[in-house]
C-alpha cells in the first residue's frame, strides 16, 4: 500500500482552490472534503466561518459590544466579508449551494460576485428552486443539484 | 410660466443614469421616477422588465415552447440577463430595494454584481431585514430604508 | 404625418449601439436596419466591411502589391481588424450570424472577443448547427436562430 | 547517469503553462508532450477532455438524461467550459492548432479568448488555411505551420 | 463683444471634466470656476460638497439619529463616499489641494485613488509641506505651488 | 454648394477621436486635418503640444526657474504628460509617426501605451526604418510608410 | 515535543501576505510579527523602510547630493515607492496604522490605494480620531482601535 | 562556513522576477546576475534573447526564408515579442537600460509597456540622455545612471 501522495508545489500547479459558498448549517462541506480525498482529487477548500455562533457574535468578540442589534450585525459583517473577499480572491472556482430553507442572500452574493469577477461558479440547488433561481443560474457555468455532481465537475476538470 | 427644462448633452454630464434592482409587483420605479421629476433631478432611471408575466413569459415568446419548466425558465433568463447587464453598465448608480415578500436572489445579484463592479449600490431594505442582509449591507456604499431615502441621497449628490 | 424622430445626444443615453458579426455574402444587415428603423428602436448598427472583394483587397490597395497570398491576406487583416475593433469597443451588445456555409472563423472570433470582454452576445444560428457550436452557445447571453428574434430581444431591452 | 531533474517551484518559476486548444481525434498533445520532455522542458501542459465520447457524454454522465439534443449538448458544454476556463485562466500561452477537418468553433473561441485576456497565443495552421484564418493570424502572437514550431517558439522563450 | 459660448456636445468632446479635492473652508473651488470661466476654458468642475456644517450632518439628516458619533460620523460617510465616487469616476483628472491646517486625510485618499485608478492627478501644496508629502508627489503627474498654477496646467492641455 | 457639415452628438457617435503622437518639427498634423476635413471624415484629432519651444519650457514657464537642465526638463514633462495621458484616455486609435530624425522615444512610448492599453495602433513609418522598428511594428495594429495611408484606413473604417 | 512547523509552498497557499503600512517610529510592527510566531499563524508581513533615517536618507545615498530639500525627499522617494509598490502588489491585505502624531498622509495614501485595489483594508486608530477619519473608515473592510484586534481578524480568517 | 542557501518556495515569496530590458550587445545582464548573486539577494533576472544573431535570425530558423528583408523582420518579432511578453507578464519589476549608441525602441516599448502594465519601472541612462528620455523619466518610478544603483534600488526594497 502507497503512502497518502503529498501535495508539493508542483502539484498545486495541477490543483485546485475551491471556495464553498452556502448554508453553514449542516456539514456539507466536510462531506465533500472527504470524498474529495477519498477521491484522491488535489482541491483546497476554503469558504466562510462554519460555526454560526461564533459567525454571528465575531464583530462584538473583537470589537466590544455595539450600540444595537444593527450595528452588532455591521461589526461581525467586517469580519465576515473580511474571511470571503480574502479566499474567493485565491479561488480558481466557487461552488454556491442552495437549499429550501433560509433566505440565503450571502450565498447569492458570493455566486453574484464570482460571475462579476471571471471566476468560474457551479450552482448546486434542487429542482424545486428553478423557478426563483432562473436569472442566477443562467450566469452560472454550472448548475446541478447536489454538492457530489459539484464534485464530478471539479473531477472532470482534472482528469488527464 | 418657464418651460419644462431640457435635457441636453451639457445637461447629462452633470445627471446620472440609476439602475433600479428589486421587485416587480408594485410602482416603486414609478414613484420614484416621479418623484425625481418633481424635484427636478436630472437623473435616467433603468430597470427590468416591470411586468411580471412578461418576464417570465419572454423567452417562450421569442424562442418558441420549451420542453419543462426548467428550460422555460432558462430561455426567460437569457432574456431579463440581457437587459439587466446592458443597463447595468451604463448605470452610474445601482439602487436594489428589498422586501420581506418573496425571495429576491435577483435583487441579491444585482447588488452583489454593482459591488464587484465597483459601481456605488445604495441599499434599500426594512430594518426587520438588518440580519439576513448584514454582509451585503456592510458593502453597500449607503444604507437606507426607503426609496424617498435613496432619492435624498441622488439629491445629495447632484447639489451644488 | 409627423417627421422622423431626430436622434438627440438625450435619445442616445436611452439607445444602443450594436456590432453585427458574421458572413458578407447576404443583405441581412440592411435588412436588419430597415426592421429596426420600422420599429422605431434607436439603434446604431456598425459591423465590418461588407463588400467582399473590397474587404480581400483592402491591404494591396492601401499597402501596395504584397510579395505573395499570405501576406497579401496579411495586409488585408490589418485593415479589417482596425476596423472590428473600434466598433467592437463602442459596441454594447454584438450579435453574431452564423450559417450553413462558410467557415466563419471571423465570426466565432467576434463572438468569442465580446463573451472575454464581458459584451452581450447574441447568438444567431440554425437549429442544426447546435452541435459545433455548443460551447460557443452555452457562453452566449442569448440563442435565437434569426436575426429576427435577436432584434425581438434587443426590442425586449428597450421597453419602457 | 544522472536521475531525471524534478520540477520544484524554484524551477516552475521559470517554466510555462501551456495550453492546448484544438481538435481531440488524434494524440497530437501527446507527441507535444513527449517531446518537450525529450527536450528538457520545464512546461506543463494543460488543455480540453481528449476523450470525443467522454466529451460529448459529460453531461448526461453527471446530469442525467436531457430531453433533446440541443439540451444534451449544452449539458456537455456547461462542464467542457468549465475546464477551458479553469485552465485557460492559469496558462501562460496559450497553441491553437487548425487543421483541415470539422469546423472547429471551439478552436476558434480559444484562439480568441486568448487574444481578448492578453495572453499570447502560437496559431498553428496549414498553409492552406492563410486565407479564412487570415483575421486571427493577424492577431496572434506568433503563426507557424505544426506544432512542432509551435514547441521551437516555446523553447527560444525559455532560452538562456 | 460676443455671447458666453455655449458647452455643445462637440465641445464637451474637446473640454474636460475635473474634480476638486481638498478643504471645504474657503471658497477656492468658486474662485478656480470664475477663472477658468474668465479664460473661457470648457471645464465642467465638480467636488465634495462645500458646506462643512451640511457634510457633517447628512448621515443624520437622511437617515435619524445614530447612536453615538462614531456612528454619526459613520452615516454621514455612505453619502460623501457616495458622492465623491460618483463624480470621481467621470472625471478626467483630479485636483487635490494641501494646505496647512486640518489633518486632511479625505483629500490624501482622493489624491491615492485617483492615482491608483490611473486617472491624472495635480497636486497643489505649500512648499512648506513638501517633506510630509514627499511620497505622494513623487506618484502625482504634476506638483504646484497653487491653484492658478492647476489651471494654468489645465490649459495647457487645452491649448491647440 | 453645400454648408459644412456640423458634428452633432448623433454623428459623434459615428466618429472618431485619433491621437497624434511623434514629431513635433513639421506640420505634418495640419495637413492630416485638412485631408480630413476634405474627405468629410468625422475624426477630431489630439496630440501633444506642437510648439517645441513652448514644450521645453512649460515646466519653468509654471512652475517656475528649476535647478538645474534635468530639473528643468523633469518640470516640463509634467505638463507634457498631463496632457498626453488626458486625450490618448480619450482616443479611440493612435497614430504615431516615426521619421529618420531624431530619437523619437516619446513616439515609441506613446505607440507602446496604445498597444499596453488594447487602443489600435497604427504605425507610419519609412521603409528604412524597418529593422529597429520590428518589434513595435509587429504588434502595432497596421503598419503604413505615410500619414496619407494613415488617412486611408480610418476612411475605411468610417466607411458605410 | 514536536519542532516548528516549517512553511512549506503547501502552507503558504493557505497562508497569508500582509503589508504593514503606519508610522514607522517604534516597534508596532515587530511586536506584531512576534505574536502571530507566538499563535502560529502563517503571515507573512511586509512593509515599508521601518529605520527612519535611512528612510529620508535614501535618495541620495544611492542618487547622490541633490540640488535642495524638495529635490531630496523626491529622490527618497522614487526608492519608498519602489519598496511600497512592490510589496503591496503582493499582499492579500492592508494593514494601516494611524496615531495621534504626524501627518501620516502616507498611510492615508497606502490605505486608500488598498481599497482602490480591491485588497481589503484593516484600519487600526484610537477612537479619538474617528472623525477625521470617517470617509476612508465607511471604506474600510474592518475598523479597530488596537494591533492585537486586526491580529484576531487575521486569526479568524485563517480558522479552520 | 555554510552551504549557499537554496531559493525554497517560502523564499520565492520574499524574493523577485526581474525583467531585463535595453540593448543585448555587452554582458551587462551576466554583471548584474553575478552582483546580485554576490549580495545575496533572492532575485531572478530573465530578458530577451541576447545573442543578437539569434534573435535577428529566429523567425526565418523557425518559419523558413521569408519573401523579403521587411516579412523577415516581422517573422522574428513574432518570437522576440513572445518571449518578451511572457517574462514580462510575470515580472514584478522592469529594469530598462538606456546607452548612446543604437535607436533602442525596443528599450522604450518595454519601457512604456511596463508602465501602462502598472509594473513599477526602474530607468537607467546617462545623464547626457536626460532630454529626450524626459517624458520617460518622469513617469518612471526610479531614475538612476548605472545598473549597480539599480541593483542598490532592489536591495533597499528586499532589506528587512
Amino acid at each position: 500500500m502507497s503512502a497518502p501522495k503529498q501535495n508539493t508545489g508542483e502539484e498545486l500547479k495541477h490543483g485546485l482552490v475551491v471556495y464553498l459558498a452556502g448554508q453553514i448549517h449542516d456539514d456539507w462541506r466536510d462531506q465533500l472534503r472527504k470524498k474529495a480525498g477519498e477521491r484522491g482529487l488535489p482541491i483546497i477548500f476554503k469558504g466562510p466561518q462554519e460555526n454560526h455562533d461564533r459567525s454571528d457574535d465575531i464583530g462584538e468578540l473583537i470589537k466590544g459590544k455595539q450600540p444595537n442589534p444593527v450595528y452588532r450585525d455591521h461589526a461581525a459583517s467586517e469580519f465576515n466579508n473580511l474571511r470571503t473577499r480574502i479566499w474567493m480572491q485565491k479561488a480558481d472556482v466557487v461552488i454556491a449551494l442552495f437549499g429550501e430553507k433560509y433566505r440565503q442572500w450571502n450565498t447569492a452574493m458570493d455566486a453574484s460576485t464570482a460571475i462579476a469577477l471571471n471566476k468560474p461558479l457551479i450552482l448546486v440547488r434542487p429542482e424545486s428552486l428553478h423557478h426563483p433561481l432562473k436569472e442566477l443560474s443562467q450566469r452560472a457555468q454550472v448548475v446541478v443539484e447536489t454538492p457530489d455532481q459539484a464534485l464530478d465537475a471539479l473531477a472532470y476538470v482534472l482528469e488527464d
